[in-house]
């Protein structure tokens, strides 16, 4: 961490900061400039607040110079993590579809769905039985029946399940039925949900929020890494900014800075990334293009009865085709599918 | 909620969109245009979601024409909602305002922190004793030890004191010490903790998200009202842009924006809202001169010893002098202090 | 300027580096941590490029600590720049409001326009003759006859007159009739017109880019200031975020901000920072309390007969009682009107 | 377009509103909700203003259905537009490569840029002679001498050239060597030049703004297309977020919905639409796998004497491997390279 101090600061400032650096364990390298003098703060900085100095008299700004995040870190484990959930290899040189409808909305809805992404090629099966909704009197999802269901589906095909817990409290309840547990956007950052997630053992797909940068999404998996539980998915799935012709804008650059920075595997959602299902197989080919390790992509059997908060269901005849494109772009970056 | 079709819809799309409008006990009234066709939906049309219309083939977009909030809005409820926390008057024609330190450091520390701020003028005691930090690895808070020294200050001073819940697991807890709960930015789309702070009887005061829309923050109080807690209090506190000077954009377009659209009181966070002590007043002056009914001001007697997640603290002596300063202005609103 | 090097630069890399920057006559200070090398370099580096070391192999940022803008900083100037147009101070004590339609559609519209704004209060006529207009389809003003009858206005009612020039092939023309040559938010960055208008010695007001920071709005200040026009007049009007209520959201920070970090004047402009005409008078005083110099609001005779480009225009009558409440918040904040 | 009224608006507030309609020589079709009356506007409504009918007493809001452009739109000319530019074809099944440094820097660098990057794969030269820079005290281009040094690269390798306009004064000169007129972000509302350029019949690379929107890209082409120019090339360089990680966030969902709304050819700049020539090579091949037809890339024979603008440079030998991947990657999406 650098410590910039205001040209007016006077020698009291910053013998203050230099003993409030010292008082942390750190050692301290002076730089005096013709105008401001800089403070070079050596040692282990990653847990320090940079706030904390930037309220005190006569400082002007701090610069992070080191990652805030440790385990999630590519400096910390250089080889990506890889591991296996139900059968299938996340994180290795295979990509991993995930797909399905938004929501469980009924035992033959479920069924139908898993058999058809199945056939197309899908190694995992996505549904929610606890939606996120932002009005409080839409469709919530259909609970703990929801769960029973994507297990029947899981054993009528084979396919492990994905679906979201929306609280600490039901941690513990969906755990029995997830082979992978989803934190939703909006709960990116609630840092209940991602101790309890902790302290699981089952792997954790962590979205990233809505207005999150990198950093933050980095940091909410040392959350969940911090507890123990060492098998976390990244997931970008779109970010909001100014335009409007789409729902969100797909930040395809995370795709290749998470990499970068994280031994973490990395999967793209271009349903929510790009809320328009004509969009959803360009940005889908991107997303793998850029170094994605799988995809989560809505389908449904029938759209024109779905349920839905956002994304568009792509329908699986046109999710199949999109499989076999992504066959072939997976050969040309270095991949299989 | 108006549909509007693509030109390339044929009948079969209209009439299908038609019969799911008809299926949910609502109206149609179509308007054929020289290029397409646009269905009107007519009848309570809050719970639905456009985008479930969306993904219907033939379908080009949706526009929402009234409100998705209901009890949250002034057409619900034309009146201000006021009332009474601890003696304090909260969305009438006083201010309110509310300050203290970012986090409960020391016994010592919030004493003179709660001393210090009442004898400047304020009428509410903030602190964090659960505090949601970027990093695992920061300090969390002192938990039920802050709670409990909370107690102490609002026993010594009279002030009565807001301060975060972070979980729906933790709400039982907190409500036995808070006056107010304040639900933080990072967790504004916490619905389960929404749902729990709604089945309380104490205020809640809800911190607008980073990237939420002003449609966003009054949706998330419509899971508190939803849930028979009519006492909740919005507050603006600087949303994420592109602008780098300032910690965070205040977006003081917000406050008339709110009051308009809702009858809840709208507190303005200045400190939050830009990052930077040195813009507090300014700010702080803009929120009132806007509207706001009251804010929320970080204050600590040291600064520099100040533990902090993004805002700068306001020395005691600032402070006493910015209220003075809105003292006058709030004459000129029309508004007392 | 601080340059990080990277973990894995070795001393080649960084003997580059500091070649270069000896090169350009400036010296540098070493600073090794732990982990990798900080160089601080010193003196006069305002005129650098920051990412010309940022291509450099084994760097891995750079920090700016001194502005980038000279003339424009208060530091060059400690002193707020005051001067007159046609017997109006701008800058000083006094607030300056600015108001009048959008467009100068015909004489009897701008004359009515003008006599209704001075009547309320107003000091200086606003109105555009020539339009940048996102279609090409659509009205682009009178284009010299808008000038004209701008110019009879001016002579009937003594206001002075603002009105934008959209190219640096049109100054010279607009120089003859204009008091402020108004540099519009779209052209914040037509560089070739900033160093047009800076040859002129007419004041120039210039509109802040929709998504342009602070600093890039001080930079375009500083190429007109550079070439010897010291009139400049900075506009704070909104920037585009992700909050769709408002056509923009009005950046009230960026008010004190300029102030601290510049001596050039500031006005906000409430009615293209909200979009909304039922919000531009709390806005407008938001602006004043946070220190702005004075505002430019849009106002129209007949608003249900106005060209708009996306303000909306207040009436008269609604206008001269927003005047009437600016005087009473002036005498609060040390300002007159 | 659709004029939605406010429940109070009263029914000499609609009369209004459909006069004004009726007088534009459009027709009014009335849906009467519950709570409120829509007005749908049937006829050519592409050059009306929306905001002059929202500034109308009694209206609430307006939705525009079609799109406000024309010529520009896949509407009006549903196959792609081809065209040849010295012997490439632009907007073809064949990818189309860009290369060469930000800035001309002197006659031995262009001319190693030229034959290096001719050798590595590109079609085209890219440099600019005129800069836009945010300080003026910042290198401004070789002006004439650069556009001479250009020509002499093209001569020499046979590749036509792409070089910046920046203002309608310096259209002549430019048009003379470019073989593309390039219009950078910050001027892409710079309407008059956009005339000027449309005036010539020199194709026209229009990259977009920061903050601007896909619609107001093809706002501004079609400025270019109105004049009768119809050799336009739409450029994705990335736009302005709140993620600090990369320069800029390069919006990959709209290279689709580029091609979807429009006929025009779509480039990506990994280069800018990252700025850090670590994430270049990834960027690129997501851009093309997401349809692009080609790509901008920023390429130095020596990047650490390199000047540059904030993009950052490959090396010829990176650049080399990336279009032997890209040729790869062209098969696998139906094109060639």
């Amino acid at each position: 961490m650098i410590i910039i101090m205001k040209p007016s600061a006077d020698p009291a400032d910053l013998e203050r900061v230099v003993a409030r650096v010292r008082s942390m364990g750190l050692n301290v390298h002076l730089s005096e400039g013709e105008q401001r003098t800089v403070i070079g703060v050596v040692g282990l900085t990653a847990g320090i607040d940079r706030t904390s100095f930037e309220v005190m008299r006569g400082v002007e700004s701090t610069v992070r110079i080191t990652q805030p995040f440790k385990i999630a870190s590519r400096e910390f484990k250089p080889l990506p993590t890889v591991f296996e959930v139900g059968g299938v290899t996340i994180g290795g040189q295979g990509l991993v579809i995930m797909a399905g409808p938004c929501s469980v909305e009924s035992r033959s809805q479920i069924l139908e769905s898993a058999h058809a992404v199945k056939e197309a090629g899908a190694h995992i099966l996505r549904g929610g039985a606890y939606k996120p909704r932002s009005s409080p009197y839409s469709f919530q999802g259909l609970g703990e029946e929801g769960l029973e269901l994507l297990a029947e589906a899981r054993e009528a095909t084979g396919l492990p399940i994905i679906t979201e817990v929306m609280g600490a409290g039901e941690v513990d309840l969906v755990v029995k039925y997830a082979d992978i547990l989803q934190i939703g956007a909006r709960n990116m950052q609630n840092y209940r949900l991602l101790e309890a997630v902790g302290r699981t053992q089952t792997p954790v797909f962590i979205k990233r929020g809505m207005s999150s940068t990198i950093e933050d999404l980095l940091m909410s998996a040392e959350y969940v890494l911090a507890q123990g539980n060492y098998n976390v998915i990244l997931c970008e799935r779109g970010i909001r900014s100014f335009e409007r012709y789409t729902r969100n804008t797909f930040d395809v650059n995370a795709i290749p800075a998470l990499k970068q920075l994280s031994h973490l595997p990395v999967i793209g959602d271009p349903s929510h990334g790009t809320g328009r299902s004509d969009l959803v197989a360009p940005i889908a080919r991107a997303a793998i293009a850029a170094g994605a390790d799988g995809l989560m992509i809505e389908v449904h059997p029938h759209p024109d009865q779905a349920w839905s908060d956002g994304a568009q269901s792509l329908r699986p005849e046109g999710f199949a085709a999109l499989v076999t494109e992504l066959r072939a772009l997976a050969a040309v970056v270095g991949r299989t599918l």
